[in-house]
């Protein structure tokens, strides 16, 4: 793991927290994708070499509708950048944690990600991200 | 707002989630700090120029073992390094932010820190953190 890539955080509303965490941060956002896959509008933040990436639902049943209906706005996982994602993958499934996609996925921002379930990592949901090599 | 200097992460047992970090982070931790006013025994790894706290209740009542008991094990707060902690204090108050304590007070790791309350930041725990200078 090099660092961590960014904090993701799910937000009921986009626009509201853009604003928000502008303020906190003293930064404001260098972007907005959607991830259609996932049912979710993103929003980065850069804080030095990290990142903070807001999420919120674009559609009803979405993982982070149901995160924000269960436990409320909050830090929903972090995302650790790695060197090589099919290394760590093999790494993390044969020390005894789960993944919850078996192959990598593309992610936002560029990347093939990976999570692990938070019910190996200490109620922690992981993110492994690489970026993608032209 | 420097980078995220650490994330803090509550744990039951902080010597299996000290073996489990180190399988999942591929480093073991570093060192292991009691913060007697706080009720937690902390211990840390370092991931790049971030760092992973795991924070485990001493005492019955403490703010660690009340969030297990309210929400299980998992991320519990986002540290961010800042070059000067009372200008940051003043900024995030000015902006409506609320401020958990009016002082910096000393942290684990060297740091005088600060906490913003999560009712004003998105459901997110935010603590600011400034190195102590010798």
């Amino acid at each position: 793991m090099l660092k961590i890539e960014h904090l993701g955080i799910a937000v009921k509303d986009l626009q509201k927290s853009n604003d928000l965490f502008a303020q906190l941060l003293g930064v404001e956002h260098y972007k907005i994708e959607e991830v259609a896959s996932e049912g979710v509008n993103t929003s980065f933040f850069k804080v030095g070499e990290n990142k903070i990436e807001l999420l919120e639902a674009t559609k009803e049943g979405s993982p982070i509708e149901k995160f924000i209906a269960k436990r409320g706005e909050g830090i929903h996982h972090v995302a650790f950048e790695v060197e090589d994602i099919l290394v760590e993958m093999k790494r993390l499934e044969a020390a005894g944690f789960t993944l919850l996609n078996k192959k990598p996925k593309k992610g936002a921002d560029n990347k093939l990600v990976c999570f692990v379930h938070p019910k190996t990592s200490n109620g922690v949901l992981v993110e492994l991200c690489q970026s993608i090599r032209e």
